[in-house]
């Protein structure tokens, strides 16, 4: 092995750096924490796939070769990436657009949807470009996962009613569950109900049972963790024991055993455009859930990921994906932190779980004919509620309501629209109250603080100002989107004060001035000149005046540039006591 | 007539107000500025609706009930109403998407995009979103108009050589053009050439030589206007005299005589959607290039116009085009100005300007049988050239080359991609060089100035700075975009500070915190107090500190708030000194 990579490389490829560290001790950590990890995913990637409208084994395939391109190119030493619940619904949407669920078709869709997801991410990543996830701001997130964990939840009650319903959004999906309510299997909703009764069960009661009754913490919270394992085999064994599939309760059936199939995208242009906007939505919503669970992860440990380089390892993860039986996959929030807590010291850790899951692949199949479907729902019932929290309503309605809005409409739009729809709205909202803010920046008419050289807003303080000196105060920058709004107002100012002879404008919190506004600044000053007032400027920062120094704005400036507001206004009082000696 | 309307409802229809004081003055000036501008329009009118693919009587019906409307609604003295180049060029190539020229559709789709466009106008007026319009920054406006100004002229050539073309973008118009240059018929090209040199001579040369003459500037003026109507007359004639429509030249033919019609947009879903888009487009183009007429001319005369009021002028001349065989119509730059210099005193100019081109309508179009389309042509290539100005691409690199990207972009999409794709381009680039600016602001770590309470960039001043305390000055608000930018940098200063004891972010720039950036400074906190740093703020302003108090953040806080970042330095170096007296 080289000894001494160039820095360059291994940022690429981090396996080169920690992989040169590996030793015995974090692989004997590394092991049992993939031993924990599989037993978890097994039931998990089972789950989602169904969810996405897949074969069950495509969540197992989604597992393993992702996992392994995650361990060599991404950055963070706990994320285990794989299929996750929100991603899994927007699979079901893009492709159920695009397909038929049951045709090969569909499946074909899901690859080539991990295949542009993959591409994507990795093209972020190439040209560093992961700053754009930050436009997602936290709220719309917050509010986004809230809805889509009760849509996913509505969306698996039919099995566990054992009846057939579909929808769109969340009013579809119950108005179906309603119509369909006659024919409930009650075999399957026992089964079902039962399961989720379980899971919550062993979520939250069986650990303290457990150590109530004396068990080691560790070995109690690794029994809690095969619970969901223990639950799916004794539904499993009934379904067998009692043949109830022959009544009605439907089950994963014949799933194919043996390693990944070598698989490939669809290539057609058509195909690729009609899954483009999906793929994109997919790979930021998966990235911002992924990499957040990786920072918070990291930071524990005093550790730093590398945003970028997560793009690279995510998108090698999803064109790995697409090549071997896939469909999108992310870094999940659960699976994340079990791995993290069962002790994961390296990215090894995954590659232990991939293997654990080809095991799986392998050999476990043929147990899995029996299982209930309505245990898998049950299984994505209980994992998303722990998702669904309202508190980001409070929080914002309390802090800020332009944020209320954004998380308002991005919840209500991804009920009862669609999630694509809801999270596109809710990211073009925030943006566009940010715009909308900026656009009428805050300003104040100041003076001077009796006694100082302070100079603040005459509305908030007791300060001196003049007749005819006006100084407004900017609190933005100053941009196309502002630029008119800032000639109106000086002109209604300006207007309203005939004996006006200077406008200062007073600049400190002004970091840019763009060509609009600096076309905005020159009208003001033609303006101003043929009224017979000078127009000033006070405080303007370094970069602004190194910028206007490059056009000839100052050439045609009729008044002065002051180093600070309280040079101007000795300059300006001090000219016109002049005049009035003078007069 | 009631003495005292409210001022809501004089606000609403300004006629109201002006009518009142209507004098015999006024009439005089108004009539006479009526008459040169009619003169002007005819030509004109009937040029621009061919440029839009449509009849060349509905250039005159475009131009009868729309200024009507705008008179009462509107609130510039001066702005004249009509088909303008752009506006019909985008026309064309919105309704040529849904039908195909020389049908009944195209006529009906004109009508309706008017319609829509009015309804969208009048809609942003009564909501008072003028302020929308102001996301389309001056240089993108300036980029734009100078390449729609290319590809009219470009798309006029097929007319002055007399031959087919057509083309989407320039590079296919040039290209259809070199593909038919065998067809020239040489009479129509030597009526169009001349036409055109005629027209450029009239424009530039006519009125010196005139004034060199001996005549008057006045009357000098007024016969270099009436040039184009002599060139017009000319042309006709010779058609006439030659019988030259018998040798291929393309002549206006049959326009239909008498009053405009009354017309009814579509009410088809499937047409509305399929304009909607192109409407909004047009809407804000042409009451960006309106407003910005109507508000130079006011200004020349102290006069204030009402941005939302002239939404709901123009949205009324738009509406009441689709009813009267119009297509879209706004404030035109050249014939404002013409209006403005013959003297127009008030909108009612506007109303005898309908009541010329209404007798024109009624009793000239036979007149217009044997104009030829070269001379149409002409008269558009000589009003568009002067629209094409290339200095913005040199004003925009030298000032900012942010603003160079977007001017450019406009440019080389509106050409060779199309013209509404140009705009949309150069808009979005414009917002999205705009967010990622402010998601990167600029951040200085500062120090005090010895001897003073100034506390400057360490980079651009020699300052005093401490091992322990790193201050850091952001100059933009924080929200979403840059929040975890701020996470980041503060992460990584600290990194490499391993003596810190205390970070202080000194806010004098920063009007805003989101919810995202709340969570950031939280996290930071949290961070920061995990390594033992304390965390403060300095110089909040007063709204930022009002908001933050809404919620449990200074509860939380690992640090204080100082009022000033010398009071910060002060309080936190006596501890300090404090510290070491006491070790």
């Amino acid at each position: 092995m080289p000894l001494n990579l160039p820095p360059a490389v291994t940022r690429r490829i981090p396996i080169l750096d920690w992989g040169r560290r590996y030793d015995r001790d974090a692989f004997a950590n590394d092991a049992l924490a993939a031993v924990i990890v599989t037993i978890m995913l097994i039931p998990q990637s089972l789950a989602y796939a169904l969810l996405a409208g897949l074969p069950a084994q495509m969540g197992i395939y989604a597992s393993i070769l992702p996992i392994v391109l995650y361990a060599i190119f991404g950055t963070s030493r706990a994320l285990a990436v794989g299929p996750v619940a929100v991603v899994s619904l927007m699979t079901a949407t893009a492709v159920g657009n695009v397909a038929a669920q049951g045709t090969p078709e569909y499946i074909a869709a899901a690859l080539t949807l991990a295949f542009l997801s993959g591409l994507f991410l990795a093209g972020l990543g190439l040209f560093r470009l992961g700053f754009l996830a930050n436009f997602l701001s936290h709220p719309v997130i917050a509010g986004f996962i809230t809805a889509s964990g009760i849509i996913i939840a509505a969306s698996q009650l039919k099995h566990i009613l054992g009846i057939d319903a579909s929808g769109h959004n969340l009013l579809e999906l119950l108005v179906s569950l309603f119509e369909h309510l006659g024919d409930i299997n009650w075999i399957t909703f026992v089964i079902g109900a039962s399961a989720t009764a379980a899971l919550f069960w062993v979520r939250k009661g069986l650990k303290p049972l457990l150590l109530a009754r004396g068990l080691k913490p560790r070995l109690a919270d690794t029994a809690a963790k095969s619970g969901p394992v223990a639950v799916v085999a004794i539904t499993t064994l009934v379904v067998w024991l009692f043949s109830l599939d022959k009544f009605g309760v439907k089950t994963v059936g014949d799933v194919p055993q043996g390693f990944p199939p070598l698989t490939a995208p669809s290539f057609s242009p058509d195909v690729w455009a009609s899954l483009a906007g999906s793929a994109i939505l997919i790979s930021i919503i998966g990235f911002v859930e992924s990499v957040s669970v990786a920072q918070t992860l990291a930071a524990k440990k005093r550790q730093r990921i590398d945003p970028d380089q997560e793009l690279i390892g995510l998108g090698m993860a999803n064109i790995g994906g697409a090549f071997t039986g896939g469909y999108p996959v992310t870094g999940g929030f659960s699976r994340s932190v079990v791995n993290y807590d069962a002790g994961a010291e390296t990215p090894a850790a995954g590659a232990f779980t991939a293997m654990g899951l080809l095991m799986a692949s392998l050999f476990l199949t043929p147990l899995l004919f029996f299982l209930p479907k309505a245990t898998l729902a049950a299984t994505i019932i209980v994992a998303v509620l722990s998702l669904v929290d309202f508190s980001i309503l409070k929080k914002t309605w309390a802090y800020s309501r332009a944020d209320f809005a954004a998380v308002s409409v991005t919840i209500l739009a991804t009920l009862f629209v669609g999630v694509e729809l809801g999270v596109t709205m809710g990211v073009a909202l925030s943006i566009l109250i940010h715009l909308y803010r900026s656009s009428r920046p805050h300003m104040a008419v100041v003076g001077q603080v009796p006694g100082t050289e302070h100079y603040r807003n005459v509305l908030r303080h007791e300060v001196i100002t003049h007749d005819d000196i006006l100084t407004l105060r900017v609190d933005e920058s100053l941009y196309f989107a502002n630029a008119r709004f800032l000639e109106d107002r000086i002109y209604d100012m300006v207007a309203q004060r005939p004996k006006l002879k200077h406008v200062v404008l007073m600049c400190p919190a002004i970091n840019e001035i763009d060509m609009s506004a600096l076309e905005s600044l020159e009208a003001i000053n033609e303006r101003l000149k043929e009224l017979s007032v000078q127009f000033h400027l006070s405080e303007v920062k370094g970069p602004v005046m190194d910028r206007l120094k490059r056009c000839d704005f100052f050439g045609h400036l009729n008044g002065k540039v002051f180093l600070s507001q309280h040079q101007a206004m000795s300059t300006l009082t001090a000219d016109k006591d002049l005049e009035t000696t003078a007069a």
